[in-house]
């Protein structure tokens, strides 16, 4: 059976919406390693976790990459959110000529112990950095803005129908079910 | 023989300077995880080599701590530096009412594989994060002030007199050489 790991049974169930297969969650605490690349940080947690629990392993990790700021905060969202917060990354960008970002999702499959045993998929939707705006969402939703509105002005459903994570999830499908 | 796993030679001698035992620089590009502690992220590292070399072995990490940011960019200050840069790290700051930092270095010790096989040893350097001033040091130096000058305003000498990684180096020495 295919193992997600993650802590978030919610993305289980999208993801198991998204194939014809039984997804298990594994909650397993996977080490992350420093990179600019989530497809690096991604395939080593695959890796490690396919080590742990012997079955075919997905790992997903995510990031907000700002192009005037060479990408960050990018796979240290998470930090940069905890301890500078959003509301000062959008200072950060306000002077810049350039708002564009990108939200970016890459899913690592790993089903060995092989150097090729890895895959990485990944999601992206483009957007502007812009003054917080919205109530909805978690994270940097409400400084990231998509076709007019921020991700947390839209309702789960709209968001989800552009999002980054839904997007690197079924490009894994579509290359995990393909005969 | 002491392995000091470090890609630059200077640091070497600086240590060797400290101690009364011979240091070996070992290159060995080690894991760096994800960690808002320098001393996770050192210790790990000192594992992994130590796995690798199979003798005693030092690992040091370093990083700026802004008070006003919660600690960024911390463990990320050389991910920081080559993306978003000081003078965008110094316009951070410039509207905080706190501009209290503090320059800190972790040296971690590691001579077998129990988990009690780590020791960790801190310097630190307390200072404020200033406009850009001076020509000297690297990184953040410029913009990172003690005692009325910035880091990059002072020659190597005063610097490391004050520095973060002299103090843990010494602390680590006094440990090592004890009889």
């Amino acid at each position: 059976m295919l193992q997600f790991v993650t802590g978030n049974d919610e993305k289980v169930r999208e993801v198991e919406a998204l194939l014809d297969a039984d997804v298990s969650q594994f909650e397993f605490d996977y080490t992350e390693i420093q990179s600019p690349q989530l497809e690096a940080i991604a395939a080593h947690g695959a890796r490690e976790a396919y080590r742990e629990v012997g079955e075919p392993v997905i790992v997903d990790d995510s990031g907000l990459f700002v192009d005037a700021l060479e990408g960050f905060p990018g796979p240290y969202s998470a930090y940069v959110e905890n301890t500078v917060g959003i509301e000062r990354v959008w200072r950060l960008v306000e002077p810049e000529a350039d708002h564009g970002a990108a939200f970016r999702t890459v899913v690592a499959y790993c089903d060995g112990t092989d150097e090729d045993s890895v895959r990485t998929f990944e999601g992206r939707v483009a957007g502007e950095v812009v003054a917080p705006r919205g109530d909805g969402g978690f994270g940097y939703d409400p400084i990231f803005e998509h076709d007019g509105r921020t991700f947390a002005e839209m309702d789960p459903g709209e968001k989800n129908a552009v999002s980054h994570r839904g997007r690197a999830f079924e490009k894994f499908a579509e290359w995990y079910e393909q005969p």
